[in-house]
């Protein structure tokens, strides 16, 4: 096995390099292609990644919202991040990505960082009930984007339905999920950054057909810290994911990231483009 | 009435100016103030009014995210509005809001507007099922921050306790209520902004007491488009909020305003750091 072969693909997918002038590079990834661009979640955790390794980056992740201006193409991205305001436990980050001589950036972000100071514990969500993943057909999408399959998905409901003509009435837009990287590794933040767009378009079930679809803006916030991960070391994690309305070509969804042991992780809200 | 009371003290808050360089200019509202500064709610209000009245705007506000790096202070607001991209059909913009001789903003936003085609339509979340505003008691709080009073609350469940001490076990995260602007008006984009942070830190109902709160980032989808909020003309609004986790000082919460006749006007999440 060559040295470039032992780096996992999502590594190599998120890896940046900061240049002589403080821009901060990166190489779009072609092992996680979607339909007209780089797949969003690794753009997302591609700029978490180069703002968790920022000499002034202090604290944890907690909110990361990415707006999909227009599609990351294959070569390289130019990151630029702004520090916008810090206070003793929080920072506000803002990032931007170009490509090539466009002068418009083609991913427009903002971050926050805190201090994670110990307190008081609740969790009002009920996690998932799953079956083991033993238990589960895994999904096999044999005609489908390179991304889908750099992980692999186990669905308990509200698997990708293909339908020729719009099913009526519609298909329901909750699903239910084991999800792991093809390649297993434990989860940590940039990946959970991945995972939270790993949530289909809800419009894919729902008219049980293929349709233009994509997301505009993606916002993530992370319940669990970094010693949390660590100590789960998990390298499944079930997803929950749901939308609540559909109208004039743009609907929402919400998904969950769970750890095995019923821990929420993360959250993402998203709202997406869709033409039907 | 002078024609300085006759202007709805909604408008009031959110009225923004063109300065001669540019500059948007604005006026914090002790009207909407809250716990240490201007309600966060006006804030992503002003934020989205000075944007759509932007020369440049084109669409319809989609998606609003608004970071609270520092509390907006009595005085004079300069907004910087930054068209960061446009497609044929899309807008990215980037808002900063400053304030005195400070370097770094208080505040910084993104938005989507978006032309909004005629589509399919579903709605797959469920609306609340509500008793009428008269079979319910109004909110009364007394000693609290102006912003509550400028609107009108009548829960159906999940409004906030006090309680000497920490509730064991933990009230309900979830809220339903009827909302009002206290003087009533049509509800539009801007006020659905506003609406989108009044439910009220989910921390409080679940501890039963008031500790140190303040939302970080806020995120709003707006679901509907102008045309159907004008066809609505909706004063009063239902609002459905719930929280997932409290962890190590922080906590989400996400909200859902309804029309009164059952279609979702838009959600809202945010991410909130609490002291418990």
């Amino acid at each position: 096995m060559t040295r470039q072969q032992s780096i996992h693909p999502f590594e190599r997918a998120i890896a940046v390099r900061q240049d002589s002038d403080g821009t901060v590079l990166a190489e779009a990834s072609t092992d996680y292609w979607a339909f007209m661009g780089q797949f969003g979640g690794v753009t997302a955790a591609t700029c978490l990644n180069a703002l968790l390794r920022h000499p002034d980056a202090a604290g944890q992740p907690i909110a990361l919202t990415v707006n999909f201006a227009a599609p990351i193409q294959e070569g390289a991205l130019r990151l630029s991040l702004r520090r916008m305001r810090a206070s003793k436990s929080t920072q506000h980050w803002s990032i931007e990505i170009h490509q090539g001589d466009d002068p418009e950036p083609r991913t427009t972000a903002t971050a926050v960082l805190a201090e994670r100071r110990q307190s008081w514990s609740h969790q009002p969500a009920t996690p998932p009930s799953m079956p083991p993943i033993e238990a589960l057909r895994e999904l096999v999408l044999p005609d489908t984007v390179p991304w889908v399959g750099r992980y692999r998905f186990w669905f308990e409901s509200g698997a990708p339905v293909r339908s020729s003509e719009p099913l009526s009435p519609p298909g329901t837009a909750c699903s239910r999920f084991w999800l792991a990287d093809a390649i297993e590794r434990p989860v940590d933040m940039p990946s959970l950054a991945s995972m939270a767009d790993t949530f289909f378009g809800r419009i894919f079930q729902v008219r049980g057909q293929i349709v233009p679809f994509g997301t505009v803006s993606l916002t993530t916030y992370f319940h669990s810290d970094a010693d949390e991960l660590r100590a789960i070391a998990a390298a499944r994690v079930i997803g929950r994911a749901g939308a609540r309305r559909f109208h004039r070509s743009y609907s929402d969804q919400s998904g969950e990231l769970w750890s095995p042991d019923g821990r929420l992780l993360a959250t993402s809200h998203q709202i997406a483009y869709f033409k039907a």
